[in-house]
């Protein structure tokens, strides 16, 4: 199915940005994945059925300084959440 | 990313096995991504991190009659807004 939810991209690319200063417990693919899924759950989501319009919707969310300060909040909570209870095979291994 | 809209499997799934009562004026695969996209918009996102809880989240929805009965709402509305409004090659060509 040719869809694709923006908000996606936002995200990844908002964490990416920002998680140095998350104050991660781990920050291996399985919690960054985590963090992603908690926050898109939160954030409206944003579908094209057409790429071209990509540029169109992203810049509306990272332009606009409200909507960028929202996103960011979102994402803090859920690395705060996934960073309290980690799942991942990585932390398991070290805290045995 | 390796994260997934379990929502995007259950509009599709729905939309095939109601696109022949919905009056579709054009059932391309630009109109189905267009009210799939649309749909989806519409609602709530179902984000997982981990494919094996997909069945799980699925579940939820297809089972629970009032979350079925949403989601073909939905659809069935954005199967209106594009069916009154193609923006498909398929349909230009036709009515050139």
């Amino acid at each position: 199915m040719g869809v694709h939810n923006v908000m996606e991209d936002v995200v990844r690319d908002t964490l990416h940005t920002y998680k140095g200063s998350l104050h991660l417990t781990c920050d291996c693919e399985q919690c960054l994945n985590d963090i992603c899924a908690l926050a898109l759950n939160e954030l409206p989501p944003r579908y094209i059925s057409n790429s071209k319009f990509s540029p169109y919707v992203r810049v509306e969310h990272e332009a606009n300084h409200q909507g960028a300060t929202t996103i960011l909040t979102v994402i803090a909570k859920s690395a705060a959440i996934v960073s309290g209870n980690p799942r991942c095979d990585t932390y398991a291994a070290k805290h045995q």
